[in-house]
């Protein structure tokens, strides 16, 4: 029988996830979508033919034939809706970050274990084809001990003053995929970040208490040295590219393009820009990550990123963020 | 309202449709599917949710509520069944070729035409980025005006026997595509054809009375020379490209690949093979003009890909073949 | 002992060699040099320290103390020069064509064999590390049994007409290069060539009796197919590659450039232009052949480019000529 | 009138110099070559025709008929040749490092600017055609405002532990021609440099006191963050590149390959690895280096690197390895 599922917050990531589940997972029926906005509910359901729309997520919460939710609400209510839809006994997708304070990650982390109930974070880029063969030379001895890991995160432009004022700044909100993909690159975690950034794109980002270009470097447990490259503006387009080192190799990856044609004038040889932004690059990131967790419930097996996984770049942001004030490296159990 | 659609054949090009439609295509409903082999049809409509099995597809055709059908059945079943089709007044999707036999395309053409319905052949390969975007660099003058045309189509490993003594040979199964992407790419015609073939790959297509490796050299009415080379047999997989020469510069296409990384070790820097075969790298082709399809019924448009285009290249295999067997060039209107 | 050598003609070419010959060839001595333009002679002599410079070839060819000579004259008087060096007992470098008449080469040849000297052609492509890498594929069998050859070459911008008049046009000016690069590579002769050309670049060039954009498919002895791509003008520089396919995998050379950097804007991702022409692209095999002709007439060796290798190039480019005229596939054996 | 010349250290990098004006440097004549090892002198010599060999360097100095030297002995002798060469009029070209000490290095450039003679020293790289394409693209705003630099500079194999144990070590005999190619490309300075490093390739690097592997970030004067990623073995071959990513764009180098051919089989797309060290990736720059000096003591030109120049990455050497033995950033003003 298929797998019964609502999604709650109807923004841009809501609508990916609810496309993705009616027209791309196979095994999995749509309930139900909430939004605050309930026209945004409604909207959504009418183009997709989901049966139940609302205002209050509670009633999906309340609706035991729902198995699962996806959350892809605002951050600060994630945590209670994770605790809430634990205690009613839902499988729970939650979009990152979980929270952008530790004290409420925990709550939200317990009350999921104490539920026996799965919880997977959506860290979507673990599923994209590039990465995924990255991690695999690595994890494969491919390129033997692996020495050094620089990973490129620059977006097109940076988003609104509004969403920086609230989205906890560049280290939490941009940075904290890079961190998780440090981690499922490398299999293993960070001992020490040490930042330096700056205002480099727009003076209205520091203005509103942000950066807007960051450097990291990072010694991990296993020895590696692994660092990121967050831009909020790079003109030519996403750009989103790793290269390891090891003693065995390297393995390095391009951006994606919307053609593979190379076109030869009398000014240049030259290709179109990469894919633009996140929902071009990573579209089948998004879809194997929402059928990895129907096949997580329905085969009851482990789901691919935990609610560890979701708390631990939220402390490397804070470690990130901290080093950058203090201009200093700082250990990650400097962070409570 | 949706559009209603039948499949009929629900082989391997069948079922990529029927997929499609179901999951894919916004705005049309698929109410049955039609198979000689009743087994596959039950199993699609099964696994799809397609409300009608059946052997027999005069039942699809009888069946006054569906608007349109996809014919995916073997290529002799083409003809006879849009003619039936036409006479029952619904709109076409029709695999390539129409047929081997310009007679009966003919006769298949005109009965579309009496009967003022749409017909919509399966050139999947125009609706891919990468021709896409050669076609728009030719007609846009982006690279001036057309001096040669180059197109490489190898497969990664010949079809069975079997299927090579039913299909018309190399040049009218595999070829076929290749012509159709030149008057694609070109916006224009061929004159005459000029054909160097052989058996390189298989003695075994020898014997069967095809060849395994073509080339063909044409001249098009719009002065460009173009070119084929086909292979039946590429060992590193599905290669698919092109390059265009004009006199304002050039553009060409690189194959697809499944990952965009690159491996240096201490033999060679590499990347993987390219996706292996039309499945894979045609994947969003098959999507778009499925796409098209639905959008040239519903909007009342003209089909992207009309029946005249659909018989031309099998006029220009027959003269590629009379070419070969020859040995000199051929006009096309040495073909009846 | 140094081998001691003249160059006769110092034209381009003649100072090519002559600069290579005194600053990069160790074991030679560049005695004199001569001109019919004797400015050009003592211009080049003066500024590269040669002992003598002279209006008239003969003066190197009667002098005993000359082991060696390099004929860089034009076309015309290559034969007879040939012939005297020939008989005075010479070793002979001689650039590309030997001549444009068949009883010409012929009578030249049987003068080296007679005399018993070593006569090397300039077919400098040869000594290119791109086409040594792609001979070595094809030869070693690590792209296993050769199905098919394709050459692009073409000129950055196409040369005066006066010179057009008098190359023998681009079958024997330009293909001779290509028609010695298919005889290399593949290490196989041609038995068939079919031509498609045609005036695109500029109508002057037809005026001149002459086209500027020509097509050819070859058949070889060895059963693989041979293509050439010729412009006079590829707007974006000068365009030198080679694709090979067979049994085991494929080769592909790309073209030299002035640095290996890729810059990202806001427009598009770029490259600048290739190297623009021959004396860029081609530095380093001016070079090495230089260095083998030195070390074949040094050390007693086999010349690496015969007059056999000199004469069958124009051979195909008369039979290339021939095709292009009337329209039809020409056996080599048709040439006289 | 030629410059005349003369070569002290006929080593490896002498060896280079030697060959370079000897045959590739016009308006130049190599008078003598000085060794301590005189039948390495002797050697070269013989084998390039210059006229004196001789196991005394100061044989070059007191010859009043020389007017330059190029200093390519071991570093402790740079300092001591320079002070007695500018003493005695020479002009001087020498090879980095200067010296690993700074009060010897003050030392010489005082010398030398007492003297009124030219100094310049052998940073080659700076003569590069892909770094000076990355300085162009910085400069000229071609990428806008410079945000972030990356170089990645691996050598193929560590050198002998004999060498590493004289050297100063991976930031001074290393990392210096990045701290150089740091300052030339972005045309400014570092304030701070913090380093990560460890022994990751080879244990007897460690017990010698030195790291193999290292990873430096800097703040630059400009705003710019500058990182230098080093090994001193990647099993691939030499790997230099560099990626300058600003408010315009970016800019990435490849390596250089000895050809540009790829191929495909059945296991996957490859190319050969790139040009192996740096006597045959920095060939051109050598020769370039060696004629911007000839130009500039002909020429009364200032020379394009300073002793300036030279003095600057020992500074930024001794910071990076302070910041790797404290853990901490170092600013640059804490090195005396």
């Amino acid at each position: 029988m298929a797998l019964r599922i609502g999604v709650i917050g109807a923004g841009r990531i809501g609508k990916v996830h609810a496309e993705t589940l009616v027209t791309r997972v196979p095994g999995v029926q749509l309930i139900a979508v909430a939004d605050v906005i309930s026209a945004a509910a409604e909207e959504l359901a009418a183009r997709l033919h989901i049966p139940v729309a609302t205002a209050d997520y509670r009633d999906i919460i309340r609706d035991t034939s729902i198995d699962a939710i996806a959350i892809c609400s605002a951050t600060d209510t994630h945590s209670p809706i994770i605790i809430e839809a634990a205690q009613a006994g839902k499988q729970i997708f939650c979009e990152k970050p979980i929270d952008l304070n530790l004290a409420r990650i925990d709550g939200a982390l317990e009350a999921v274990e104490k539920a026996r109930v799965k919880l997977q974070i959506g860290f979507n880029r673990r599923f994209d084809a590039n990465y995924a063969r990255v991690r695999q030379a690595i994890q494969t001895g491919e390129i033997g001990d692996l020495h050094m890991l620089h990973i490129i995160s620059r977006d097109p432009a940076p988003p609104p003053i509004s969403y920086i004022k609230v989205s906890g700044g560049i280290f939490l909100d941009m940075s904290i995929h890079d961190f998780d993909m440090a981690r499922f690159l490398t299999g293993s975690d960070a001992v020490e970040i040490y930042t330096v950034a700056g205002v480099k794109v727009d003076p209205a980002i520091g203005d509103a208490g942000d950066v807007d270009t960051a450097f990291m470097v990072m010694k991990f447990v296993n020895g590696a040295t692994v660092t990121i490259d967050n831009s909020r503006k790079a003109v030519y387009g996403y750009d989103q590219r790793v290269e390891a080192f090891g003693s065995g190799g390297s393995i390095s990856t391009d951006n994606q393009y919307p053609n593979a044609a190379t076109i030869s004038t009398g000014q240049h040889i030259r290709r179109d820009l990469p894919l633009n932004f996140f929902m071009e690059r990573y579209t089948a990131s998004y879809e194997n990550e929402m059928r990895a967790f129907v096949d997580a419930i329905t085969n009851n097996k482990p789901v691919p990123v935990t609610g560890h996984d979701g708390r631990v770049p939220v402390v490397m942001g804070l470690a990130a963020k901290k080093s950058h004030v203090e201009g200093r490296p700082v250990r990650l159990n400097e962070i409570s």
